[in-house]
């Protein structure tokens, strides 16, 4: 059950890194949904590896195969099976990790927890594991388009490089006119020159996501273990790398009084609405129709090309010097993702709020 | 389903402010636990409102009446329902509340979603809901005692006043010796100062709880979906007024590179571990038998003794003012429904830990 | 998990027959549906011991209490908890059986998997743990009603004495005539007659309860695991006592061909329907719009009044007679059941078909 | 969450008769179980169309291609993908079908909740689905095998044709030594003789399926929702064409009384069992240690060679006349399908039962 992602709409995911492909399957789509395969492929094409100098140079097509549930170039409602078929990988560069444990990897906890690993590039632990993330996301966004519902997401931080202001400062339009996806050029020229520097250290780098979703209708959200924000969480938290989220102010709003933070209520030509939106577009658990907005941080990848202390699956200590092509920064190539788990949340709870009432 | 909370341990919860009492039903408890009812009462006790100066001056015993599932003091195995029944509730003093959406509140979202809403005390959105949270938690920590297995939270942060220091820093003994909930005595005594003036004012002030698991195997957390960080990052987000979660270095790792981050392995004396925890006790999703950590945000409560604009149900502009008696702030009475939500979330993952291998 | 039923309507239930009470949880029960508390009293009442000869002569009132969910007579969506009280046990009838396994009961079983037992009565085993889904069936009973949907069971077959007839030859009308729910007033005398004399003999019997669901749309079922009648059937088989589900023409099929059996479908003054209904209204797993009929087969009662042989909890072999008040058969009560569990369903799945298409 | 089976161990399945292939997702599948290739493929053969005279001529390979969660041989604890490529499908035989509704066929009923249906060969509601389970159901017999646990069917009836006596009469080794897999050489070929004749007329029959499980061990099985004989019951109706299902005496326990059906239990040498096994080896929903069994009826294939009424999907009244290539009776396939659910089913309840006592 733990593969399983969503409760109406459901993606099962299934692959390892260095296996024959990363798939799944994605259960509860509405049927009737034309499929625009260009778009799917395009959301793929901002995750896969080898998009420009900032990501590993890893050649891959990610080519998505779809294996059932369309018909005619239409959703059935029947299950969705998909695979994406590995290919140019070197597993030769896993040899010298195969006995041994990497720092800040899942080696040694799955090896323990399984008593067995796949270890080449990571196994089922490996952010290609995503790829199947992106395929179901870009299909309920295809949904959620037709709903008015837009998500998108950028990268707010690099480092110690961060966008000040709130995401309704920034022209988001911008976000894919460079390769970080920063909707501030200055800030995003800064980015990639800290991220080509770390690169060339062999080291590797965090940073943070920004995630907007517009449209969304008032109701979106399950009380009280189901609401919307311990979805997203949810969501976010099961990417790799993924260490923190935060909605509306977060952390940030802990500076502020609740007469400062609340979100007064007003009459706007008819409709009622808040003029801040401290709360994120989420009140008791339930969207209010304004902007929804959180921000995930991810961790520097663990997997740096410099020597490290470590120990062997023996217990012994040993030293460990990763080969390979690995991404100095996870951040550009995740904001598809971050969207993906987003678009996949929402459509869920959306269809899940119509048994609410008769 | 929304209202259960965890997998093969699972809490159903019900119940409303001004309803007859909130309860529950556990499922999946284990059978044959010694059912220690001080213990759990005392858990309560560290919940219930009237504790201190600090919180709301309601006073409810919550005492606990189990409805099944023990026998001759232990449990059997079966589904333990219970109930605090609610007394002392004033609901005439939410009668102004009845036709107007409180800002910042769950009264609008749940008025549009459902159709109808229970106005008095906030009904079902009640931080009262919580009570249903720090029995099960209570229970769930009985059976992690038996395992070796302890959670331990503490008040970090109010307002602008924080620790510093790691959990590491501090003697988390200290933190039940004074009102709010922390382990440093000085900083206790000016958190205890700042919530007496936002108090004085009306006013309400949000903060941080930070989360310590301690003796936990390696091995619990299920890739990929159900890694342990998401499950306790969904259930921190569940709590009424949480804003963020962040486990290990969260926000601040972002100022690390992979090299300083990564948490290098060596034998101690026959056991493998790792000199830091920048990991917060958890690799790919699964515990490594280091410490887990977590820091939690809460909002300011959004109830404030001011008079406040909003908007009534028919959507014309009015304002509010909030009788009643609140708490100026969350956080020492939410210290043990964050150990609740984690006690549930290990002790869940702990049982399908078993399931791995034949 | 496994005191739950259903998927977006979930039944969660607790409590022992000789513990405070039996009760429960429904989530996911629609807002603003009018609660007509007679209603629900009147389906328990059926259920209900004492309420003719034929049943035990225990005398229990079997009130319901409504925990939450419910505000000004309507259902808010919240979760709705409920209890029934327990009251006039005789535990000390059940003080012979505490160390000894009576044959054909849980007894034994329920040792053997939790180590512990709470014997009085058969415990959480006890037939009495069937209230809970008779209140939450009534409820979903009173969705229904509104939606034009209609279940109704009647019990078909008592031992050898059976209604030779499907159900549309029967008026149902006349089912709760008679103290068996049998709508034929002379079988009914029959099986009357013969439950009298099994009685006397300190014997037991069983049974059939045939349950026509009328007025569904097309369309409720969930291809391929969730198929309307394998949803059934779990619900049914999950009776105490339950030994066999069949629908539409169940095992009486196979004495037909393919050709004999199949349902030819003709316009019917422009809606589509069939000649015959052999497929009890189901089609590939998703009702047709015919009437769905389904038959229950319940074994006779394991407690008989006669000493029987069995081994105690050490293993030795004893003799066992039990004492009490006890049902000679199960059917009369069983029948507000079979349709709880039924009307369960069909709204589960009716909820849950409206997220088929967007 | 429809298009899968099981809790802690769950097949995802996807895929259309006429689609790119019929493939899943096995999640929870214990880690270092050796995957006997060999082995899942003579299972997948066991229901391989073409395979004997009594069967359709397609001619389909049906071999299965694992995608992930097998590593130098082992299961790895994560997800296990696989397919069975579509080869040799006739689509144009379907053309006829586009618009009109085969009776007793799921085209109706798909249409109408999804408004568009894959017609070829049934889409998803075509028996070719089964191939899923029969894979997973490998799997999980391989599991089995090392905890002793031994699962075997067999066709007890065809039409009117029948087996008179309980499992224990017959010599299921023999059970595959004829094509129409029923113990009893003499009644196996009186069955091909109707198998044949039915055929010859272009028509269909139906029949029993028998399953025995036997080496269970005490314990499986979790109440109230969750007994062993629900979740049979629930998977044996989710296969195509399956219409009842009974397990211990079934229908048949109606002509006891309650003093003749008990099972009475007696001390063999040290270990408590019972006399006889009236209760199919379930007692309060847990295994008791005995052979489990149950019977599960299987309508006539609906696909008959013959002309018949319906309507098209405008409403208008036509006639219709399969070509293509069917099986005259389902029987003899479905045996390893039957067998399939049940592995599928054992095992789960095994893992969960793990969880019970810490």
């Amino acid at each position: 059950m733990f593969n399983s992602f969503g409760n109406i709409l459901r993606l099962t995911s299934f692959g390892e890194s260095h296996g024959k492909g990363i798939g799944g399957v994605i259960d509860g789509f509405p049927a009737g949904i034309t499929i625009d395969m260009d778009f799917i492929q395009k959301e793929l094409d901002r995750r896969r590896p080898g998009q420009s100098a900032l990501t590993t140079p890893r050649k891959e097509a990610d080519k998505v195969e779809f294996l059932s549930g369309i018909f005619e170039g239409k959703s059935t409602g029947c299950p969705i099976g998909f695979i994406v078929w590995n290919e140019n990988q070197h597993s030769g560069d896993y040899d010298n990790m195969k006995d041994v444990y990497r720092p800040s990897h899942a080696d040694y906890t799955y090896k323990t927890k399984y008593g067995i690993r796949d270890h080449r590039g990571g196994g089922r632990s490996s952010a290609r594991e995503t790829i199947s993330r992106v395929v179901a996301g870009a299909l309920a966004k295809l949904a959620l388009r037709q709903l008015g519902i837009r998500i998108t997401a950028y990268t707010s931080q690099v480092g110690p490089i961060r966008l000040e202001e709130n995401y309704t400062a920034y022209n988001l339009e911008l976000t894919e006119t460079n390769p970080v996806r920063c909707p501030d050029p200055e800030k995003a020229k800064e980015m990639e020159q800290l991220i080509a520097e770390v690169k060339a250290e062999g080291d590797t780098i965090g940073g943070v996501i920004t995630c907007v979703i517009i449209g969304c209708p008032v109701g979106l959200g399950q009380p009280v273990f189901g609401k919307l924000q311990a979805a997203l969480a949810s969501g976010m938290l099961s990417i790799n790398a993924a260490k923190a989220f935060e909605y509306g102010d977060g952390f940030k709003g802990l500076k502020m009084k609740g007469s400062e933070q609340n979100d007064v209520f007003y009459n706007n030509a008819g409709r009622i609405t808040t003029h801040t939106n401290h709360s994120g577009g989420i009140q008791g658990g339930i969207s209010n129709g304004q902007d929804i907005y959180f921000r995930v941080a991810f961790k520097p990848v663990a997997t740096v090309l410099m020597e490290q202390h470590t120990v062997n699956i023996d217990g012994v200590d040993t030293t460990l010097k990763a080969r390979g092509r690995h991404d100095p920064c996870v951040l550009p190539r995740a904001v598809p993702i971050v969207e993906a788990m987003a678009a996949l949340t929402i459509l869920d709870f959306y269809l899940i709020d119509r048994t609410t009432q008769l």
